[in-house]
Order: structure tokens, then sequence, then C-alpha cells
């Protein structure tokens, strides 16, 4: 109780904190008169399981009816072929979320499927609207009952209260009430709809597959079904594809477009397009530009695996300093990994990665990471390659200063946690231990992406999280609300079979 | 489709199949002020789990919070100790749910917890009722989403409508709206509602513990958890327990009552008081009447184990033949059964059954059953028993004919597939291959229950199955909407973990 | 360490705890010739579930091969019709196992399949050997390494050791150095052998199904798989069948018989022919020699459920005293009930049973117990019934006192907490809280099984849990070995997949 | 049958199906004489998940008594908190198991743990015997039981036998009679065994923490646990590690070295000494020499991804070329991932790879593979470039022809399905489509661990898989025997609680 009020009166304004609310950073699919839909929508999903671990889960239509099967975990250890093949159809959306600490409940699992007075429709959202709470809270002053801890649901309830006679006006009328960061999936028997919200801060892209469509947050899940990339849904774009063919609407005013600038950083496969750009052209050249920007003298470059190492090696190719493997990292880490008891715990990081003597023994090493948030990792990494033998230590971020929350889908810890955010680039640089830092500036970032082709992004990225400009702000309530939520949270137990 | 046709043609009054709709015949407990609730509450679920054997769910409060774990399965399959303890707090209220074929879904589990404007509140519900799909529709309308396909869901949804400023008039105002049978128990941080419909068509006991109360629907919930029998819930009246004390409330209009004689029939247990009467003595009263009624020259008396086993008492004590256990029932059976394949399938009813050749060879039996249904069991009885020897077999059955569908909670086939519905006396005997068959008159059942001390359930009961005569009837689309709502239910998929 | 010396100094004859070492009391089931050979073994295990609880598993054959799948828990819990499939050919056995605190490991479950230099074979065992620590010393120190706790083990490593040059010889060889109680199993590729012990401590019997032969431990799983019950195996007869045909074999001396009469009293399903008796009719009629031996006047007699209802019905028969139920029995316990905490522990004996005043109250009732163990269990029931208004409670129970332990098969505690072996009936009488306590007398018991027609039995039953009368004695050093069993149980871990 | 026959005929010295019979390419550790053992054996273990992910498992020791856990799947699967707890003692060893297809059992987890005239013991093994089917025959006609179908579980039996008074003695006796690759670490109560066979096939370290010793496999799993890196256990040397303290053995005749040049090209990790040199330089260093002699005109090189990222960084700085990462390689892929049905099916690889067209679009590539087996994969990989966009593509194979089956221990495919054993280099060209492809010299891979500092490995390498040379030849009935073996695999049923 105490704490509740304190929130009230010290942290109004304050973002809701990441480790309780479920953000909606995830992966959609949508899959449209393809035999198969279901697998196919499987297959989606697995591309991008990379953006979500927590849950996964697949809505098919026959054209008429829909079937949903959900579950937690990765997407290869929730789906059965016997699963797969109960889910009929030639019409599917699927989803994947991302594992955030607290509210992890299968009844969270999206596509979220319910029925209206218009009959059944399924969902999938990627994003993080700025509003739901505010919407929620006058919904069920209205008497709505929600099932789900998410803020997608209120979309929903919004389609079913919608006096519209169709489901395309419905969808409209409870899109045009949300604010914030949604790509959409939605299914009906026989109607698939895309979109992206008017500042298009989350991706979603467009497909082909014979005579079918397929829509996905990125084209590496286009890659794996052989689907040919056709092009983005633009901002403020809904696509509706019916029997009858392809439409699209643009119902929303006409605003600013903001595309997430993370999702180049770490976010997205590097073998996709995101935006309509290469990621792995995109991050090869801000990591040229970080060498441009901060050079130093060393004897090799090496990435923080795997995220970085694209950058990495654009870090090496345009400072000529050899690029080397100098961390290996596991890729056996799962949920139930024991931790070492608290006595043998201080070697921790080297569960997720181990330091090659051989490569940075004596050597002045220059380490490429992605980005820094509360600096834990980057410290006990430099350590090891101190004790690995490495004589200097060069650390180049190839991003800006994390500094801001998201409101808008990735889970950035709370600023108060943020070491760029409370500490100057002297005390990090005391904190890791290394020789030297640097940072991408936020206008080669900028630059990064404009120099390489295709997109329109050159236009318009959000950059909130570097530089605190939010081109969309979280309602008054909402912070306190999603607090509270959280409170909530803590009193359910996990529901199982 | 065409099966939805014929269905809207020749039965738009027939009840909807019970192989679908998931009726509520159900076992229910609140525990209030008791320590340990969610113990205590555990412990009265498994004394009722006869009462339903599908799902078992409980939920507690700590006085402020409400915490909630349900599961697929018996009571005991589906808590753990862990779970238990997770479960805080003094007060509880607890659901064990009957298994039908088809919609067995974990999210149909109860007690069903929900927030609306007033707070969090949860509620487990024993009873069907009559108007739920119109109602449903109505909401539906209005903008409502459901999440189950149950029944009891409508209540937390017109509770969360109602613009009543507490939760007690909320909650009258809500079951105001509904019809058909219910008994109820109802949790809020602080307070327990325990509430009987104006009919009374189901049981519910108020008990104390120590400084606190119990209700359950048999008093076999109470024995277990060393609780007083202090009175039934009278029919119409919603008792409410506070901090403050117990208040009870009569909210509706005075109506006739209507107690299920069927409870006394098969569905309690023989050790509870149901309505106010033992259930082993009414029992056992009815067998003598029979025997008074129907009696036959024979060599023995034999149950059909083991709800007929007292009613075969009284038989016998009437009679003067003597009793005995001619028919052994396996108690092994399980979900995961594996029928035998075609072939060796037709000895069929020995998995559940077998008979003792040394105790009726060359013997007249008489076989006491509690009620006949389809006939199909009795039949492979019947035939099990002659291949055993027997020299003559006469059915008795220790109720009327079941002639007519329950809406009030009792899973009873379709009129369509009663026996007695369709057959006369002769048919069923030659049907059945018996020497020959009587049933207990209506009026001996009733006479039975009136013999017995306790209770006011002579001045009504329901016997709509045996006679037609429905206290409360089914509203007009209640049935062809609740087969399109079994059509809805074939292509859900269970959802796990 | 001090406890291992201590088990030395004090108990070198003292029988092995009952708690640690598993027991053999199982069922088994052989099938020969007979399509879908695992179906009918499983069938007949499921009939035989009472003899067995902790683990199941059938061995079939192609007539060439041996397939085999065991699993922990209840017959129909271990096996899916996917399994059964996979277990092909016309030829099979099964088996259940008892379960006992503490080594209840998958490894030791049954049947055991091992490969000899004679090709592979299996074999189930019910009963337990009185030198199996012995011999397995002495193949230990020959560099046998064993796999399991049981003792069944032992005897697949004498077929291994043996030279002769066939199955047959080589399974005479192993058995006729072994001692004790073993009524077995065994499949070869082609061969199915049955075998009892020259004492004929356990039963089984031989029966028919279409052309093939169906072995089992009671005449219920040849009810079940509708099989002809076509005689007993002999104690000291090896039946062979092969393609070729059935061979009865006597490869012992001849030694006195010894069956096991306890198997009347409380180990055998009712509907079973033991012994060629019907078990129903023989626990009838040690029922009526209670009364006579113990008449008392009463107003009731009544069964502690459900091993004692037989031989109440003969007390009520006999003594003309009304039959009633006067204990409810839950058969909902499972593995996994939560035990209420130490606060609300003490109404214990109620997760079982619950007592009905309407029955008892004001009653003086005849209660009938098969036999007394600790007495724990018969003192909480006293109670029961006490609370519920019983106004004389008289036990009589239908075996003679038990007192000693049992070196073939029956998991009877150790002679120290067997009240019956340290307590004076009087001092019984006062533990339990009764008005009076009567055994029927070791002469009734055979009594009652002589007076019921067929089976050889008349001539020798294994008394020495009555009497301490021990047919074959325990070898010197079994008793001690088995204690260090014990210990080595206690730092295994259940492993698992 | 006639399969079997077929094999006799054709392939009497045709080695193993790989497919069926388990190979020992393992993963082992040993952990004496430091706080929480098996935790540390669990780490180590986890280190060398890439050794082996079928199953994991660990005996520990209290200094008396043996504890064991295994279970199927990856360490971090298979152990819990509970069970790491449970596993006591200061001394511990670890086990996992390669995955290959079929006899993939419970019980051919290791390690095994045996009693044995002298006490308990337990043993991990790493490698493969060449005569194990011999040995078990000739113990099978001397009486003893198999329980497992790992050649591993030969030894055990032959300590068993031995009539050595001691366990060292008995060790020694047992390992002098059997023959091909092992590195075992044994464990009984106070004593831990480190032993590697007189070729030194498969490597062992030895390392130091606190007070105590670590052995494993890699010092990868030295550096996880903080570990220090001692020195290798020589070929054919015996470490006993005693409370008393470390003696060291040689009780083999002096033979050969032949340390597995195979650890280098793909096995071990990078961040691994094995044989005493850097795998991360001598993988460098080889990738250096194939550019060397096979260099090619073009624009980038790449790797396929993990396995070959080192050598073609190698490849890259001889030849100038860019490297880049034209291959994406997805860490999902789990055991139940749903293969697309067969008409999606054909876009194959890309569930586990997918090309980058931003890379390899319009350019010359040189793509780098550790080595090529059935060439399968390869084929696919290049269609995808192909389809990316590549104009040419030259393929360079960083170890010599793989033409022959290893008998110790790594899973060849037999020499009938290497494509380099069937085909010509231009054969191959053709096969894959490629525009040139090369593999390294057996020569430059000698050259290329030679020119590495430390280790003793240039005195003598195996090179059986490239060049036929085997040190230690089959057994004259190895391979039909292990056939006949997997026919016996194939009716196996995996037994499960």
């Amino acid at each position: 109780m105490s704490h509740k009020k304190k929130q009230r009166q010290t942290g109004q304004r304050a973002p809701a904190s990441n480790k309780h609310y479920p953000k909606e950073e995830c992966g959609i699919v949508g899959v449209y008169n393809v035999e198969e839909a279901a697998n196919h929508a499987y297959l989606g999903a697995y591309a991008q399981q990379h953006r979500g671990q927590e849950s996964a889960g697949i809505v098919s239509s026959d054209g008429e009816r829909l079937y949903r099967y959900a579950g937690m975990g990765k997407v290869a250890d929730v789906f059965t072929p016997q699963k797969i093949r109960q889910l009929m159809g030639r019409h599917a959306i699927s989803h994947n979320r991302y594992s955030t600490t607290g509210a992890s409940f299968l009844r969270n699992a999206q596509p979220i499927r319910f029925e209206s007075r218009l009959g059944t429709m399924a969902l999938a959202h990627n994003g993080n609207l700025t509003n739901a709470q505010t919407v929620r809270r006058s919904l069920e002053e209205l008497g709505s009952l929600f099932q789900t801890t998410i803020d997608t649901e209120v979309i929903s309830h919004l389609v079913a209260r919608s006096r519209a006679d169709n489901f395309t006006d419905a969808l409209i009328e409870a899109v045009t009430q949300i604010r914030g960061a949604y790509s959409l999936v939605v299914l009906t028997g026989d109607t698939l709809y895309a979109l992206r919200d008017p500042n298009g801060f989350r991706p979603l892209v467009m497909g082909k597959k014979d005579d079918g469509f397929i829509f996905a947050s990125e084209t590496c899940a286009l890659d794996i079904i052989d689907a040919e990339y056709v092009r983005d849904i633009e901002p403020g774009e809904l696509v509706v594809v019916t029997p009858r063919g392809v439409t699209s609407l643009f119902p929303f005013a006409k605003t600013s477009q903001n595309l997430c600038i993370f999702e180049y950083v770490y976010f997205s496969r590097p073998d996709s397009l995101v935006f309509g750009k290469s990621v792995y052209n995109t991050r090869l050249r801000m990591g040229e530009i970080l060498a441009e920007e901060s050079g130093v003298e060393a004897d090799l470059v090496m990435p923080v695996p795997d995220s970085s190492s694209v950058a990495a090696l654009g870090y090496a190719r345009q400072s000529g300093l050899p690029y080397h493997m100098g961390l290996i990292r596991s890729h056996y880490v799962g949920r139930t990994f024991i931790e070492p008891d608290q006595k043998i715990r201080d070697f921790g990081a080297k569960i997720k990665y181990n330091a090659i003597a051989a490569v940075v023994k004596d050597k002045r090493v220059v380490v490429i990471d992605d980005s820094i948030m509360r600096g834990t990792t980057t410290r006990k990494i430099v350590k090891m390659l101190r004790n690995a033998g490495a004589k200097e230590i060069h650390v180049r971020i190839a991003s800006a200063p994390t500094r801001h929350a998201c409101y808008y889908g990735i889970d950035i810890p709370s600023p108060s946690e943020l070491i760029a955010a409370t500490h100057t680039i002297e005390e990090i640089i005391k904190y890791l231990r290394v020789d030297s830092l640097a940072y991408l500036s936020l206008e080669g970032m900028q630059r990064g992406a404009a120099d390489i082709e295709g997109g329109s992004g050159n236009a318009g990225y959000c950059t909130a999280c570097f530089d605190g400009k939010y081109p969309v702000r979280l309602d008054e309530n909402e912070a306190i609300y999603s607090n509270q939520k959280t409170l909530f949270s803590e009193y359910e137990i996990e529901e199982s079979a």
C-alpha cells in the first residue's frame, strides 16, 4: 500500500517499469490463400524466433471457422505435427512473444481470438500502445471484462463494442481510438487485415507466395517459405485481403513517420530487409562510420557476438585492423539453466561467453558492442578479456548512448537503470575498467541508414531512446496505472493443465 | 450443415445435446475466516469429487487480493502442496466440474475470476441457466467479449455492467437477470456470498468451523474438515459473510420450491445430508418401497455397484431376500484406458464390471439399478449375468422412468436417446432380455423422501426428468443457440503450456 | 555406518524391513498364440491391478523378437494405444507390481528382459525368494553385474550362466537353485513357460482363448478377456507351450503344499477363483464362522469397505443382524494427495473413510475388518464411528491375529510393528477403544476354506504369518544383506527421461 | 532378412552403419576434491555440450557412496537445482553424449555405475572400442548379462570379473583387454581415475581448482569453472587421484601416438586448447594454408557458419579478400522441429541457413566449409546462394577429402556415402554445381597444426578418415556383429516413467 502511494507521489510521469509490464516486442506473420497455411505461419514464426521466445501461437481459418493453438516457449517446442494438422485452412496468423520477467502467462499468449456480434476474429500485435490503460479503464467502467494483462486486448473490446455493421469498419473504428506503436495482422473467417500505425514504428512487410499473400515483421520470414518480397506496408496503411482481392486503405490522419532505428542496431536479423533496407549493410555501414568517428590504435577488432559481429566487421574494414572472434558465445543457455551457487558464481558471464586467450593475449583490442544498457554485462566481458591477457581494451558502441525509455515496444530498462542516463562517459570508462570508450553519434546512425539504398526511412526515424524526442506521448495516467497492474501480476499463479 | 437445418426444423424446443454443451454438474465450496483456507477448500472439493472430475480450481483471498489456480482433472491430481501454499489467505472458494465429452478446456474451469469497476471477484457455480444464451447474445450485442463457453460467465458480465456502487447490489442486480438452477459461492477480497436460486434446484449447506464458516454442496464436504453442519441455505436466500458478520437476504420474488429429487437417486454421496435428509436413509427407503411395489419371487437381490447398493439393501430388507454382491466394479478405469480393438471389444462391459458366477449361477436374481438412461449398460450387465449362469433376471429400478431432459444441471441424454421415452416397458424388457422389469413409481420416490425425517423437501421436488413438468422453462432460442455453440466447440483445440 | 553395525549386532535373524525391500506382491499374465497378444496382456494386468500399482510392463513376442515397454504407475496410465501397437506379436507376458515405500525405480519394473547365449528371454515373477541375496552375492563374486534391486534378477543370471544347450534346461537349472515363493511366466521368441514353486505359495491359473492359452495369477484376468478357466498350474509344475503344443514337467523334488491363505483373506479379487475355490464364497463362509465363534448382541453389522464387505455379509447372514454400509470409502485417493498441514491433520482417516451418522447413531455396531496390522487405521475408524454417535462398537476380524513376517511375497509389517504380536487382546481393546474384539480362529479360517468346493487347498495352506510355521526358511544371511541393500537404495536418485 | 544376408555377403569388413550403432563422441569431466563437485561437473558438461546433446549424466561421490542422475537431452534440460543438490559430495564425473539416430535410450546414458565385488564404481567414456563386440560375445558366453547397447559396458564387466584385489589393478586388467579409442574418467568412493588409450586418439586434459583437480575433454570446461590448465594426460597414461595424492601410471606397452586431427577441423570448440594447441589458431592457420594452396579470384570470402568461421577468416587474411557473413544460421533448431510437408519441403536447408542477398548478389564468392561428407548440405547451400544472386561460387574445404570410416569415435558416414570416396573432384563440382572446388591437402593440415606452438601432436596424428591408415584395426567380426546389433535396436521401445 505504502509502495503504491509512493509511486503516485514521486513517479507520476515515470515510464512503466520494464520488468513488469509486458512490452509487445514480438514477431507477427499473416498467411492468406496458401495451402497448409498454419505450417507456413509456423515457419514464419520460427524464422522470427529472435523477436520473442516467451510464447508462440497460431490461429488458422478454413474460410469460415478459426482454429487456435498457443503455448509457452519457443515455436519449435510449442507445436507438434498433430497440432499443426488440426489448424486447418488456407489462412493463418502467428505470433511470437518476447520474454519479460513477471507476467508470463499462457493466457497472455497471442494471437488472441474473440467472438463479437459480427463473428469471430483473431489478432496478433507487435508494438506497444501508449493509451492502453486509459482505454482499458474506461472500458472497464462500461462493464467490459478483461481476461489478460496485455494492451492488445483493448483492441478486441473496441472492435466488439463498435456499432459498425462490418468487420472492416469496426476495426478502423477501434484502431482510431488507440495510440502508440502497432503492427497488426487480423484474421476473420475469410479476410486478412495487415495494418501499421500512422507513425510506422514497427516494421511490416508484404510478400507473395503462389496465388497467396504473406505478411511478416521481417523478410527473413518470407525467405524461409520461399515467398517473394513485394513491399513494406506503409505507415498508416490498412491492407485488406479478401477472396475478391487486395485493397489498401489509409484510415488515419497524416502524421510524422517514425521508424524504430533500434531495429537496425540490434533487434532485426541481419538477413532481413527492414524498412526497405538490408539490415546487414546498414549495420556494416554504421560500424564503418563508428571507425571513422572514433578510431583508435590497436592490434585487432572483435565483436561481442552475435549481435555486434556485422558492425565489428564494418569497423575492421574501415580501420584496416584485423577482425577476430576473441569471444565465444554459447548457444545452449536455456530456461532451466542452473546458476552455480553463490560461492562459485563470480565467474558469472563465462556461462554465456568465453574469451580466447590465444587471440587476445598481449593484444590491444577494440571490442564492438551494439549498445550498452546497464553496463553490467560489458563490465564482465572486459574483466574476462583482461584475465585472458588483453593489454588494452577499447570499447566502441555501434549506436548512440541509450538514455531514455521506449514506449513503442522495445524492452529498454527504465532511465534510472541506464548507465548512459546517469553517468558521464568518463564515469562509464571507470566503471567498465576500459582504456577508452566511444559511442556512434546519433547523426552517424542516421547517416549509416541513409547511406544504404532502399526504403524511405531517411524521411524520419524514431530515436526517442537516444534523444528523448517522443513522437507520441504516454497518456498522463499510463505509468501509474501500469504500476498498479504490476501489483496485480504478482499474485497471479501460472495456470496449467 | 444439414444437421443444423434438421435441428432447426424439428427440434426448436429440443434441449441442447448433452454431449456437447457443458452442463454445470459440479461441487462448490466456500470457506470464510479459517486458517489455510485453500487447504480446507481443497479437502472439501476432494470430498465432492463425485460431483465432477473434469477440472478443479480454487480461488483464495488474503482479505484484499484473490489468488487463483485451476487445472484439468481430479482435485488430487491438479493441486500440489506448493500450489496450495501459494493460495494464501483465510477465505477461499473451490469448484469441481463434471466431465462431459467435447468442450473440455482449461479456460472453462471454475472458479472464474474477473476484475470489474468495483474490484476483483471470483465465482463458482453449480447448476444450469435457462436463459444463458439469450443473455449472452444480448451482452455480445452490447460489445461484451466472452472467453469461455460456460453459462456461468454471463453472471460475471452482468456484475461488471451493473451501475451499482457496491458488490452486493451488483451481484443482486446480476442474479435477478438470470433464470434456472444456480447454487453459487462468490468471493471478493473480504466478503463471501452463498446463494441458492429461488426454486432451490441444487443443494447448498452452511457449516461452522472454529470462528469461520464453510459452505458446500453436500455435508460430506463439512465432515472431511470436521466442520459442523448448521443449516441449508434456503431457496432464494443470499448469505453475505463479511468481517462484521453474517447477513441473510432474500432478493427474489417468492416462487415454488423445486429441489432436484435426482440428488437422492444417484448424484449425492450416501453419507451426505442433502436438502436436510440423509441420502443413505432416503435411498434405503426408496429401495424398500420399490420392493413393496414390485416384489418378485427370487433367490437373491444384488445391486449394480456402487450407486445402487443402498437401494438394493433396502429392497433386500423389505423383500426378505438375501443381499449379495454379484457384480464387481473396477475402480481403476481412468482417462487413458485403452479400449481393445474391434475384434476383442464385444466383451465390453467387463472392463468396468465382472459378474461372480459363484454367486449367480443357477439363481433367480433381482438386479437393482438407480436409473436407466439409454439401456446399453444394463443390457451388457444382463448378458454378463446370463453368461455367468443366472437362471432368471429381474431388473428393478429405484427411480421412475427417465423420459425428459434436464435443464437444471443434471447431464441426462436427450429424450430421443432415453429408452423410457421411446419404448414401452415390454419393449424395454425385450431389449434388455430380462425376465421382468419394474420402476419405482414417482409417488413412491416422493413418499420415500417424505418418510425420512429432516428438511423441507416434502413441500416440493423437481421431478421434470420423470414427468416433464418444468418449473422454469428454457428461453425460446436457448436450444438452437446452444447447438450452434456445439459447432463452435468442435473446432477448439485444447490449449496447454 | 553406526546404523549398519547396529543392524549386524542386534538383528541378524530379523526379517528385512518391509518398508525398504521391495516385495514381489504382483500380478502376472501370460498369453500364447492369441491375436493382439499385448492388448490381452494389458487387459489381464488391468484386471489384476489390485495386486500391484507401482509399475506395469509388457513384453511381447512376434515369434522371434521380444518387444518391451514398462513404466511407473497404474496399467491404464502407463500404456497408450500407440505403445500397445508397438508391442507386436501373438505372445506376451505382463506384470504389475505392488507399491512399497523406497526403492521404487523404473529399472525395477518387470517383466525383465535379457539376452543370453541362448537368445533373448523375458520373465515376470510373483513371489519372494528366500535365498536371493545369498545367490546374488555368490554371482557377484563370480563377476556378474546386477542392474536392479529385485530378487527376480538372480533368475536371469542363473539362466545366463547355465551351460545347458536349450532354454528349457537352462530355466530348470536356474529355478532349482532358488528357494521361496515364485509363480513365473517366462517368454522366449516362440515358447511360453508358466511355473509355480514346489510349495505353491502364490496362485497361477491356466485358461484357453480360441486356439491359444492364457496364464494369470487370478481368474478375473481370464474373465476380462473372455478366456475359459482350464485348471490351476500345480505346485512344482512347469508348463511349456511351444508351437508344437503344451508339455507339463515336474522338475522339483516333492515337498509339502503351502498355499497362501491370505489370498482369501484380503489379497485376491472376490470374483476370482483362487486355488480352485471362489474367493467370494470362501470369504463369505469365513464371515459366517466368525459370527458362530464370536457372536455379540448388536443392532447392525457393517464392513470396513471394500475388502471386508463379503465377510461382513457372511457375519450378518449367520447372526441375523441387519447389514449396513456405515462407512463410505473414497476411491479418489491418489499418489499426489496433499496431506493437510499438521494443524488440521488430526481428522486424518476421513480422507479415505467417512462414517454415516444416519446409520450408526445410537446403535450398537459390529464392525468387520479382514485383518489388523498396526491397528492405527482401525483406531481412527473407531473414533470416527464414536463421533458419529455409535453407542457400542464391537470389532470382529475375519482372520486370525497376524503376528509374524511373511517371506513369501505379502508385504506384512515386521513383527515389532504388528499389534497382535506385541499386545494381548485386552491391550488391543484398550488401544482401539472398542467394546469388544474378536478374531476368527486359525482353525476357523481353514474350515472356512475347506467348506467351499473346488481346489485341493485343504491338503495344506501356508499360515506362517499367523502361526510362525515357515515351510521354507530364510537363508542365514538374507536379512542382514537386504538391510544393506536398503541403505543402498537410499542414495539412489530416480532416473527419468 | 534379405537385408541381413546382403550385409554378410558384401560388407563383411565394412564399418558399422553410423546411423545405428551409437558411437561414443562425447565430452567427459572429472572433479576431485572440490566443493559442490556435481555443480562443477554440470558446468563442465555444459561447456562441452557441443560434444554431445543426446543425453547427459553425473555421478558424484561423498567419499563413500556414489549418487547418479542421467537423462535424455541437453545438460541444461536434464538437470534441475534439486537434482544437483541430491548429487552430494566433493567428487564427481559427468558425461554428455552425441546424438545418433536409432538406439537413443535412457539406459545407454553415461556415466554407467555398477557394483562389483570390490565396491561401487562409475565410468564415463569418450571414444570407441574396436573389439567391443568380440569381448562382449565372449563375456556373454561366460554368462554375463548386458543391459545397454554401448561398448563402454564391456569395461565394467571386465572390472567385475577381474580377480584383482583392488580397483586400480582391476581397472588396469580390464583396459589392457580392450582396444581402440578411449579417454576415461572413473570414480569409486574416494578415488578418481583419468585414463587415455595408448594411441591417445581422444583428448583429455588435467586442471587445478583450489586444492582439487579437474579433468576434461577440452580446456573450455576448465575455463567455465575458473580452473587452471595444468597439462594433457599423456597417451597411455593412467592418473590416479586419491586422498593421499596424485599418481601417474603407464600400464600399456609403448605404441604409436595418433591424435585425432579431426578435433581441429570441426569437433572442438575454438576457445579450447586441444592436444596442447589453440584450436582457434590451428583452424585459422589451416585457412591460411588453404588460401595459399588454392587461391582463386573473387570478391569476398564467407564461411558456412559456425564451424568454418575461423578457417574462413584465415583464408580471407591470406588472400586479402574481404570476409563477410553471407549465410545466417538459426540457433533455434530443436528436437521437435516440424518438417514442412512434402509439398513445401524443397526449400529445405532454409530452416537452418539463410543467404543474405545484400551480401552475395552479383558477387564472386569463396565459400569455406570445414569438411564435406555426403555433399547434400553443401549442394543446398550452393543453390541458396545462387538464388540469392551469387555470380560465381568457389567452394574451399579446410580439410582433406574425407574418404574413410572412423573407428575411433567420430561419427563419419560409411565410405559408400562419402562423396569424396565415390566421386572425383570433377564429379563433385558437377554435383554441387559450383564453379570450382578445392580441399586442403593432408600435408597442409599437418603443417597447419605444426605451425602452432604447444603440444606434441606433430609427432603423430590419426588421419585415417582421410588416408585410410588405421593405427588400430577393427576385429574381424566387429562390423557384422554390430550390424546385427542394429537389428536388435530396431525392436526396442523407448522406456520412460
